[in-house]
């Protein structure tokens, strides 16, 4: 193992601090607020959102602030639940995203410039927080494993290649993808996981100490857990058409979730010891639904048929949680700290396929072929976008923690030490409370 | 006491895929998006939410997402107090809430069909997040003495009755009941009280190690009350006539609320120990203000009319909680995990009295007699459903937990293990625990 | 050290149902539902409101509910960083803004009487909302340090106080302040700071055992941050005029806060011990970008203006926790628990700064010289204010904690006692465990 030089001092802040001012440049020269005259760029679906927009320009508001959640609350707490780690878990979330949606603004924005500006609405904020989400996935793969610094890196490389995929899917194929099955579940989580694949430790081979949970981490995952649940019909229609569209999108989004969440209790009983629920599969599979019916959200599939596509999530979900995670990790040296892989991997490539059948059946205007060439696109560029992302991250100069030091936020937190005998909440510096021990 | 069988390996899937199986299949045979073209089945209060839903079918989307959230975050995590029961408050929430809607909506629905159809409106969604209210209410008196099977089979039930209950109600005696005071807090609390009684355990009377909360049990619990707290005012507010009568329930629900956190407060402080406040009260009675004002809602009583009955309930559920509780419990053999009978049951009830008074005084058409009757059936239905429904779920097969396993998530989830010494964070099997100390 | 009789048996029931009945009669006196009709009161900014409100009086229903949460679980859980005082944090929070909202209610509208009454619409709401986080402020300054009914009286005043100091601003300097930089923010902080000079204690000057954190409290903590943070666009926005203006205050706050996080993170490590992030840092500087672009909101700054704004929030505000807070404390003698001057005091009045300069360069209408005055007037008020609170709150016979149970749940609340041995979540009696071990 290197001796990596974990110290942050001045890496991280000149990185963070040179990111936000070269960003700042670029906001003064792109961007500037939407003043509703919008010239012809010909995007096929954003027409009637304008039209909207001009009338009452936050009528999305309301849907952009869930997704809002999702992004910070939900994604942020769902990766609460391993024992030591719960302030990179929700912290870096908070710096990931934050970076994240200035980046991504830019980077969709500049696809579509009108009158060599971006103008800002919230139809466009929300898809900045999209942009984030993708992010967010591939961390949830390299959970305990990085630095802030590999982070922030990540971040922005993964941001410009997702910019370029969206594009081509929704302008150059004008595939479906309104809940983004395609273009951000598949493509952050195979994003992540060949970056993980990239950083791929021996040593973590046996299970390390800290990769686990304890009884309230647990319950702090589930915050998160509840709020994406809860959301994601937000997630799946706020860019939807208004109307009928949209109606269409929360339904079949509120459906398969609830058809998710009977299917994932079930098999997790079904796999488990003496029948036990286990908490990894509730606090993710139960999303599953939410991922699945993305493509197909705004497509007439009835109620009945969202329900099935949930119900089949959370049963596949679950068993790659149980099945398919130790052998990735055992086989193929892909180290997936949060499952990715079983929260957004297959249940985005389901989704894309349940699209691609829907489209055929002609549920939706569309072409099935271009459908599959969309879902092909996302993978690709995914697998090769975090192939050439992990390898700039292994770099030895971005202070990775040592194999030792994973799932520990001490490396790069302050944490609160521990007062002696009568006080074990805190877990301070947990070397030292060996050498006490 | 007799030897139980709590595995759930294979009684809790069958049931649970089963139960959604069916469920799928009926939504297939009835439930539709809605189209916005509605046949005339004359419900009274239906009319102008249609008219509205005409123009945008998302109007009362923000609405619905508080109403989620009060469901599936607040009754979530306001049962979370306990000390080793977390998981299955919010994860057991999250699955009797996910069928309960499903359920709830054929329910409701077979109620008003429209050319043979259900259709799915965000209206029909609110309703349908309404009706699972009454399961977790009932959920929150049998809270760590029920297995998943048990609740799975109460729901079923519970949702059954509740819904001829509500068509009684509200189409056939037309009675007011904006908020749900009667129908659903009434209905929902005795329906468990009566539960509770069937399944009374005379080994619990001595109370029970795990049976009470700790530090942090307690301050996620407040995660629940303070989101059933903010987001009341949706509530009782989700399906009231849009315009003058909706913010009127808004309006009255946020001062009954607050006022009734005084008088809350206050009492606790009034009855405890070195007037000392009770995390108990301040987590439920600072909420029976909204159970109270729940069918005067979108009445002509006044802001004030509406703090004084926030004021009289938040006083009568703190002392509820103080001394009704043990009595029950010790006398009437009513063992009441989470007091539902003083912030659902009492503060129900006086909710429907002040429905019949304001109606006799004219603040509301309607007749003082029809919200007696209104009253008097949700109450009935409550006892006799719950009375039935608890003799059914005694039965010996759906593995109900022996006494001794009570109140402890240990027994149908897998809990992380309890590192040796350093780490009292994690409670792991607790007879392990024992065995071990 | 006197001894203070802290039991609250007596002196908190009386003056919470006091205060409650009172205010319930004044409500019976001047409080009606509203009738969507307005007399000309000239007040210059509610005007296209209450057009927007004719139409739909919810419109700002969803933004009023951010608010909402921002401050019952925002600020409530912000301050549950400390080990022992979470209870308090949430719980008397909870309280004191239940209390706040009905005074500022009538605060607020006593000088807008309309046909002499004050009719109650979603935007006064939203201003009885904004009122008590004035409160929260100041409370975060003396968190630990007072007892409830200190509290109570606080409430009492500062909200008398601020409501003299709004009018003043708002109608006759006429000063812009849209997200309240300067009448909550710095008047908050200041009021506070005041109140915690007049309490200081010298005896903490040594650092008290319980004035810190723990692992979980810290979590517990950044559930408020990020929903402070995600909402503040709501705070800023909500009573922004209709249309772009509104649309400005979202995209101005939305991006500040994105920018204050890159540049809190990276001072926080700048300055830390080998470049680790510090949670108090992250907990609240990356919220100063959202205090500072307040008053700034709804002006024509351009989007990378705010950033500025922001960035700058996020550097002074990191600076200010780490090099101010110890200097205040160990030479003023102004003991601030939460550091609410760096949060709110210094980015507030950077924020009143920030609104100067934008109004003297046209980006609003207005006179620099009014904004300057409007800022005066908020130091002013709180100081003199605070101070002469402060001194009322002195007296000896309001139950205020001795000093060695600052920062303690368990001298007002019942707190969950520990068990033995194999349980150390519940903190219990603290001296108790003392005595134990």
């Amino acid at each position: 193992m290197p001796a990596y030089s974990t110290n942050m001092r001045l890496k991280f802040p000149i990185l963070a601090l040179t990111l936000e001012i070269i960003t700042i440049i670029l906001f003064a020269v792109f961007v500037v607020y939407d003043d509703g005259k919008h010239g012809g760029h010909g995007a096929h679906n954003t027409t009637h959102h304008e039209e909207e927009t001009e009338q009452n320009p936050l009528t999305l508001y309301p849907m952009f602030q869930d997704v809002h959640v999702m992004i910070f609350i939900g994604f942020g707490f769902l990766m609460t639940f391993l024992k030591r780690y719960g302030f990179s878990s929700v912290g870096l979330n908070l710096l990931l995203a934050a970076f994240a949606l200035q980046w991504g603004l830019l980077v969709q924005g500049l696809w579509h410039l009108d009158e060599g500006k971006i103008k800002v609405s919230i139809f466009k904020m929300i898809n900045a927080d999209f942009s984030t989400a993708t992010v967010l996935i591939s961390f949830g793969a390299v959970l305990g494993k990085t630095s802030p610094v590999q982070l922030l890196i990540m971040t922005l490389l993964e941001i410009t290649i997702f910019g370029i995929n969206e594009h081509l899917v929704a302008e150059v194929l004008k595939a479906n993808d309104v809940g983004a099955s395609m273009i951000i579940h598949a493509f952050g989580a195979y994003f992540g996981l060949a970056v993980a694949r990239m950083l791929y430790r021996p040593a973590l081979r046996n299970s390390h100490e800290n990769d686990g949970s304890v009884y309230h981490s647990d319950l702090f995952a589930m915050i998160g857990t509840v709020f994406l649940w809860m959301f994601w019909p937000s997630f799946n229609s706020a860019i939807a058409e208004p109307g009928a569209d949209q109606l269409m999108a929360v339904t079949n989004t509120y459906f398969s979730l609830a058809a998710c969440v009977l299917s994932a209790y079930a098999v997790s009983s079904l796999v488990e010891h003496k029948g036990k629920l286990d908490m990894v599969h509730i606090q993710n599979a139960t999303l599953a639904g939410g991922v699945a019916v993305g493509t197909c959200a705004d497509m007439d599939i009835g109620p009945f048929g969202a329900m099935i596509i949930g119900f089949v999530a959370g049963i596949v979900s679950t068993l790659g949680f149980k099945f398919l995670t130790p052998i990735l990790a055992s086989n193929l040296g892909i180290q997936d700290t949060c499952g990715v892989h079983n929260l957004h991997g297959m249940p985005g490539i389901l989704g894309g396929i349940a699209g691609i059948v829907a489209v055929a059946l002609g549920k939706k205007n569309g072409s099935a072929a271009m459908q599959a060439a969309a879902l092909a696109s996302s993978l690709g560029f995914a697998l090769v976008g975090g192939a050439i992302t992990g390898l700039i991250m292994k770099l030895p100069f971005w202070g990775q923690p040592p194999d030792q030091n994973c799932f520990d936020d001490s490396i790069y937190w302050e944490v609160p030490e521990e007062e002696e005998g009568e006080e074990s909440l805190a877990h301070g510096d947990h070397s030292m409370n060996k050498a006490e021990a």
